[in-house]
């Protein structure tokens, strides 16, 4: 089912129901741009890899997000899904809403309009979302507003600003506004919009209203068909302004619920703490985070942790069908390949049964790339592998499906493609780190190609090299064993040097340590400044509190 | 009329005649973003303005490009208009083209949207464009590769490429290319394709061919349906050879020739030197030369050179309305209120006429924003000041429209929005140096208000306030005659700190070209690089001849 603003409001409670009763959720979604693959070297760590997927990609947006909840029915011994599509955009309809810049990809964007992506549906109707910060800024914004106006009412004084220099310009306008304000004055009427004009100008004519009519009018400005248009009324008693200004901040707070859109949904998943599956779930995860409930941060370790707090389970189908026992039953890891796979012996997809005509797909709708269907195969994909794991164990589905012991394994790890030896993130504990002792950092004439590296290492096998720019290169040896062998005789050759990957890294941290002292001693103002700011960390521990307090407190 | 990547071609020749009938053309574009008042102060240079807008609004993108060209009949005197709406978007639809990462404004995108801006048949139907740059790395890239297989056909030799180990799930697919390789060769077919696979998988097939069927086979990718597809050929004589690589060459000439797109209308206003006019053209004449023709250089003087030498004759309407004998008769230089002025007494609009029904618009057609719309509001804007201009001069119309000398005062002068003094980037020469002997720099503590700061110059009249941040300003006095008795007066003062511009200026040169020099030691191999880089400066001074040469020698 497609969901925009024009119908979010209305389906959220069913949405919600059917992730409370659901046994997981699969997710997808689409980008403004990815790549993410811009300088990653195969034998990065996990924290290199999510401090150059930040950096590179942290300006798009997500535009779609696709989810899928999966209920399964013991007795019948299917599975009930609820799909849903929903178009993603926030648009900067008020001043306490940030008016982001983000990047696009020219690619994505055409990969996306070539699998039927309506742009005008999204720029039109997509669905607002608040992450926590732009949130409390909007909440803080609000408050402000009202205490001062509250208190102004109870102190009988003004809301007082500058004053303002009319320019010539304006000077006939405001004429005119007087002979309008004397007029309404003289008549019956309760209240009187005055002509549409500028911010500027409508700071002048409060201005104008302070000075020479401050024990007769009020005025206020309204927004009347996406206008802001000032209105004049009679003074009213203090009573009466200390109700229309309550009133006004329970709109303004209704308002700042309703932006907060999207990301409801998540907060849903939250709560329920639902085991979340993606395929390739990397980039979705990270943006699902940074942009609808926590600014990613710096820190990879803080990032694990918040994300793990929120989140406690997670999987990930790439990196699943990465694995023992699949790895080998399975040609392809591709979306829509590995689904092809798992509909063939030795696999066996359990019956899935669409809850709601409207909210469904089959396999056979084939709508690639929208987020919805996406996030549907992708639970398929999953599906098809438990039930595998459950038949080796002899397990009845019903026992597969009652405990997830089985899926431990693949708990928790998301899959970091292009990186050797199948790493991953591992959200739950501390990363794995495989041996670089068969890994060595070789320098080499610009001219050198892959056969020269080839050859020099020819005595000791095959090589795998991950190049770093044209002069330099990791350079793995598949025959582990020969590293030793292999340094002893290299490492002393003529027109390239050689080093142990352990002594490249540790003379690289060193460089950078250096740099950064260097640029951060702290000598000018603006400089202690930033350090005051990136001192000021979030709590990270009560991730998942702070967010439902606020929730809480706003609605 | 709606020009598309689907009606371009066709449609070429008659724009092309268009412009070069025309007495003047009016352009208008709508942007991803704008953005550029950020950080501007309204005592800034034209130079200052320049750079802070190059590098606030470099990355976002032209969507649409408005183009009016209007011709006068004399013997009529009348104009003949016909207007184009140009979506503007290029697809990276081969790897010779670059998959840029553009930037976007949500309240932009909100504005285009809300405007009925279809941004489906934009990323769609685009027409591409491709600036010197990258026209010149395109072109570079087919000629070695056409070099590189004549080369390799005339050596009798393959193009030899590193081999490349074939991974274990990669021989199964081989095996099945090998059979169907077989089969081939015992048939009577001409050509076969292979199976569809991924570009590595097409490298080891090519490995395959070099090593077992070197005299039997040639293979050759093709593009089938969006998808790369390799064919299997028998082996061809050296001739037959040639002749494909001379034919693929020329095709990939013509496929260049197609995605230069909508910078031949831009060649074609070069061409004729054609008066462009745009209303507030500053971020329009911009982006024009930077994202097709030329990236905009860091040097503002070198920007001023390559764009005249462009475009000759620049008129900006917004700049011309705020001059005399405007300035006092319109009461906003709003591109709609503008034209509702020139509606009216004293002014009179010239008879406009549509040459082709399918290609005008009129002024009720009100479809504000729409590129091609603002364009031709602008050309009659335009018009209607010209024709005042004659008829303050007792000319008749004929004898207005016939020189451009009543146009002189207002030529190449760009109007910079938000400059004290009505600023212009002067393009035939050196901007004006207003004085600023009346203007003071001022430094106080971060409670003070506009109020503290009136009061302050109080005793010397009115001021103008450009704030800098929360504790400092530029204050400019209305009365500039009473500026060196206000310096003498408060240069003194406690708890504040007051220079004069010139001072100010000076220090904060000083200090910037200190802290260059201390970037700029180039005492890295990586700075030094990019210095090196830095000095190899495009020649400016042929920017036009360079334009047309290569785009002779491509077609």
């Amino acid at each position: 089912m497609e969901i925009t603003c024009s119908n979010f409001n209305e389906a959220l409670p069913e949405i919600e129901k059917c992730i409370e009763d659901s046994l997981f959720v699969s997710i997808d979604c689409e980008f403004s741009g990815l790549n993410t693959v811009r300088n990653i070297n195969a034998f990065d760590t996990p924290e290199e890899y999510y401090k150059k997927m930040r950096t590179n990609s942290k300006d798009f947006l997500i535009m779609q997000y696709g989810l899928s909840t999966f209920k399964y029915n013991e007795e019948e011994n299917n599975f009930k899904q609820n799909s849903y599509n929903f178009y993603v955009f926030r648009r900067p309809v008020n001043r306490n809403l940030p008016d982001n810049r983000f990047l696009c990809q020219a690619s994505s964007i055409d990969f996306l309009v070539k699998h039927s992506f309506d742009f005008n549906k999204l720029f039109k109707e997509g669905l607002s979302y608040l992450n926590e910060q732009d949130a409390d800024k909007y909440k803080e914004h609000i408050d402000q507003a009202y205490n001062k106006v509250v208190e102004s009412i109870e102190n009988k004084t003004e809301v007082k600003s500058d004053s303002v220099q009319v320019p010539e310009n304006a000077q006939s306008f405001l004429d005119d506004v007087k002979v309008q304000i004397n007029n309404f004055l003289n008549g019956d009427d309760t209240e009187m919009p005055l002509p549409k004009c500028n911010a500027f100008f409508r700071r002048l004519v409060y201005q104008l209203g302070e000075s020479e009519y401050r024990d007769k009018i009020s005025l206020e400005t309204r927004q009347v068909e996406g206008d802001r248009v000032l209105f004049v009324s009679r003074l009213k008693t203090l009573e009466e302004e200390k109700q229309i200004a309550k009133k006004k901040y329970e709109e303004q707070l209704k308002e700042l619920d309703n932006f907060i859109g999207f990301t409801k949904v998540l907060k849903c998943l939250i709560k329920f703490e639902k085991l979340i599956v993606g395929h390739n779930i990397c980039l979705d995860f990270f943006h699902t985070i940074d942009k609808f409930l926590i600014p990613s941060p710096d820190s990879y370790s803080e990032f694990k942790d918040i994300s793990h707090s929120l989140f406690p389970k997670v999987l990930d189908t790439k990196y699943m069908s990465s694995c023992e026992p699949f790895k080998n039953l399975i040609s392809s890891t591709i979306l829509a390949q590995l689904l092809e796979n798992l509909r063939k012996k030795p696999f066996e997809l359990p019956q899935i049964v669409i809850e709601d005509p409207s909210k469904g797909y089959t396999v056979e709708d084939i709508k690639e790339h929208e987020a919805g269907y996406d996030a549907f195969i992708t639970g398929l994909c999953f599906l098809g592998m438990w039930k595998h794991l459950g038949l080796l164990d002899n397990k009845s589905d019903t026992k597969t499906f009652q405990s997830m012991n089985l899926l431990e394994p693949y708990l928790n790890r998301i899959y970091l493609s292009g990186l050797t030896d199948n790493q991953c993130i591992l959200l739950s504990g501390e990363d794995s780190q495989p041996s670089r002792d068969h890994v060595f950092h070789l320098t080499f004439p610009k001219e050198w190609k892959l056969s020269n590296i080839q050859q020099l290492f020819s005595p000791f096998g095959n090589v795998f090299v991950s190049w770093l720019d044209d002069s330099s290169a990791y350079v793995g040896l598949y025959k582990t064993e020969q590293a030793k062998a292999a340094y002893v005789s290299l490492r002393n050759g003529d027109g390239y040097a050689l080093k142990t990957f352990a002594s490249h890294r540790a003379q690289t941290a060193t460089n950078q340590l250096q740099k950064k002292r260097k640029n951060s001693d702290p000598s000018t103002p603006c400089q202690r400044k930033k350090m005051d700011a990136s001192v000021k960390s979030t709590s990270i521990d009560p991730a998942r509190n702070k967010l439902f307090q606020e929730s809480n407190s706003w609605t």
